[in-house]
């Protein structure tokens, strides 16, 4: 009897992949499957299982599970549905740890998909494996360049960082988000697929221990064991910010969510009131969901929540304000020497927003009043976080990488809204300095609320703290 | 005297435009006017005002306006603060109908700008000529390609559309947003800077009974005179969709906004109740402001609230269904003969939210499945509006190429949610469904909401017509 919250190291970190699909090329899932972990540079060992292929892109291909020798953890299965249960029955025999079974036409199919989904649960708890999916894209690991996409996927590699995402939909992982393009810093990333066995009461324990990841963000249609949840949530939490996107929370929704994955949703404010009692920070959207948890993962926790805005702007620096008060945050008040520095730039400095802008407008090299303005602010004992509004673009990334290292130093949260009329260069600007640690967004409510998000999980935490939570 | 809600066409659609401002090339502000105004075709004449130039980009420049012979209807004055109130003086006496103040340093910068600003008031007043800013990018107007933005902006010609865009900060302008890449469709565009004289009354009153705009989006600070707005917004929601994002909303907030334009913001509920009564919309974020106009402008009004989702992804039916129901909208139910054309299809295809994506799965030309879902669906009697969710790229193009005008025809408004992996690719593909007349969304919750407001402001518009309002 495997122990409860089980460990999810043979899928994330396997020594040996199995991958079992069609092999025929350009075309074949399971070749398709070995390409992006090729492309990716998956430094494990890839044992494609094929009957009608010798070898697949350069590597021996063997018959059956059974006739590998070397040690194999986990089996990527992507065949017709009727196949897989015989598969994995092979798999298990094979003493292979887990499975990820990524074959449409389970549970979300209807009655005899649901049987069969049941029969692999039975083969999975009978042989001790752990079973991902049906239904899945399966996991993404950057730590060891893993990845089980059955689509072509290959150049859309992200940038290793400390987001441990997790879904039970395609849409919200690695499968169909421009995350390169995004330059979301991601650890792992799972799709929970049915969620037939595998679910977030294992990955939870599992993210929480990972070095690699500091910010766990997770969407869920439904709570399978809401008690289990609960104990691996509040531990979760009291080590890194635990974000997740429930959706289903209307009652149409949770009706869908039921009906697309064969999962009981529940009652929202059954959830609301459970996750506010673990600590987990809820997020309310699809686009939340993409662009809070890197602001939190780039960036320390503020000590406190009165934020700074230095803006170039004056617009922007009243949205700022009235995000900011929205997302639980308060304008920071700047002391004395604070004050007496920026005076010394222009008296016109001095209050928070500080508008750059006037001042921008008669210099040589309107950018570098960043330089002068920023640090003594974010370094004021009153402030505990910052949103920075810039026009995007080469200059200013330039400023940011003589800047980058002084923010870092002061060790408060920074995030930056950035604007322009060049959607491509804004982009690109936007992808060099989230690579110098800056957390940039092209959404200005959504740079300010980040930060107040990161607030309320720095709140919990020394909640947690004083009350003696570890 | 002039009349209490004065004409506003010699501002954007002068027959001669004076510019009066450095002709430096590359450099003077005056040059860049004339620049984006040549970049973009301005169909009306351009008289380069200059001591030094004789002629500027090959068109003859004039020492003064008192030069010209030629009716000058516009002038456009971008030259150091203390030089602006005699040329303006000038442009009063040569009967210049309206003058646009470019130059930073009045109210916005203290005591001695306010003064000075005061003092443009009074020659605008005393000369029967009306001013817009200053501390302004000025207007554009897609209709005769005036543009009057003094920073390097020509090839950002936006799409020629029905949105009539005005706001207190250029960063909710054409200045700093990109929206030529974003294929905004936009009539007017209007920057009041500090609204010293044109403002919103002025403005709703003119976009209201202009041909060229069918939705009105409004960025406000401050309400300049309460019981005159109160009467012009009333009159031009009547006619169409008046959508106002009002920032200063915390009292933070309007703080910072009557710092960095010298207005006075107010209180926020006392605007909320006012914009009420008078039947606009509030937005709520810069990033609504920038994304829900374009669905009311591009698709028809709905007849009701009830949504219809068609989508390739289970796990996004879910979300959109919660968006749905937060915006006000509700989940139609199919007429029995539309579930006979979808049981047709496949048995699974019968349930709001409609999901192709087992479909897509099992033909060799996935998309096509769109083409046999949307129309019956959308013409369903059940049905007032659909949102549809699509892996862009040019595949789905091609699709909505055949559909789209079946979708007009029908005349019931949809939105598109777009996935991928490939930002640029995403980009495109949304550039070109927006050329069809399809506002398309990268941001899921959006893509609903755009439907739930159309769908608020045609209840306000029957409420109106059922009180004997126009």
């Amino acid at each position: 009897m495997k122990s409860q919250y089980s460990d999810l190291s043979p899928l994330f970190e396997p020594r040996g992949v199995a991958v079992i699909g069609s092999m025929k090329e350009g075309y074949g899932e399971g070749h398709t499957v070995i390409r992006n972990m090729v492309d990716f540079g998956f430094s494990g060992r890839i044992y494609p299982i094929s009957r009608s292929n010798e070898s697949v892109l350069g590597m021996r291909a063997y018959p059956g599970v059974n006739d590998v020798n070397d040690p194999v953890d986990l089996a990527v299965v992507v065949t017709p549905p009727a196949t897989v249960l015989s598969l994995i029955e092979q798999c298990g025999r094979k003493g292979i740890k887990a499975v990820i079974v990524e074959t449409e036409g389970f549970a979300e199919a209807g009655q005899d998909g649901a049987r069969l989904q049941r029969q692999l649960v039975e083969v999975a708890r009978r042989t001790g494996m752990r079973l991902l999916g049906p239904n899945t894209l399966g996991i993404l690991n950057t730590s060891n360049d893993l990845v089980t996409e059955p689509y072509p996927y290959g150049r859309n590699k992200p940038p290793s960082g400390g987001i441990g995402y997790s879904s039970q939909t395609g849409l919200l992982t690695f499968g169909v988000h421009p995350i390169r393009d995004k330059a979301c810093p991601i650890s792992k990333m799972c799709d929970f697929g049915n969620k037939c066995d595998i679910n977030e009461v294992d990955l939870l324990p599992y993210l929480a221990d990972d070095p690699g990841t500091n910010v766990i963000a997770m969407h869920l249609e439904d709570v399978k064991d809401g008690r289990k949840f609960m104990d691996v949530a509040r531990r979760a939490a009291a080590r890194k910010p635990v974000l997740i996107f429930k959706t289903g929370r209307s009652e149409a929704g949770a009706r869908a969510a039921s009906s697309h994955t064969g999962a009981l949703a529940g009652d929202d404010q059954v959830h609301g009131s459970a996750f506010k009692q673990a600590g987990v920070i809820r997020l309310n959207s699809w686009r939340e969901f993409w662009e809070v948890p890197k602001a939190l993962s780039l960036q320390p926790l503020p000590g406190g929540n009165r934020i700074a805005i230095i803006t170039a702007t004056g617009g922007a620096g009243v949205i700022s304000l009235d995000a900011a008060i929205e997302a639980g945050l308060t304008p920071a008040i700047f002391g004395a020497s604070t004050v007496t520095q920026l005076e010394r730039l222009s008296p016109r400095l001095v209050n928070n927003p500080v508008d750059v802008g006037p001042l921008m407008a008669v210099r040589d090299k309107p950018f570098t009043i960043y330089e002068e303005v920023v640090p003594p602010v974010l370094a004021d004992d009153n402030v505990d976080c910052a949103t920075i509004v810039c026009h995007l673009g080469p200059l200013i990334v330039d400023v940011f990488r003589r800047l980058a290292p002084q923010i870092a130093n002061i060790s408060k949260p920074v995030t930056v809204f950035g604007y322009g009329i060049d959607l491509a260069l804004m982009e690109e600007s936007a992808r060099q300095l989230q690579g110098l640690g800056l957390p940039t967004y092209l959404d200005l409510d959504l740079a300010v609320k980040a930060l107040g998000i990161a607030a309320e999980y720095a709140r919990i935490r020394s909640d947690a703290d004083h009350q003696g939570g570890r």
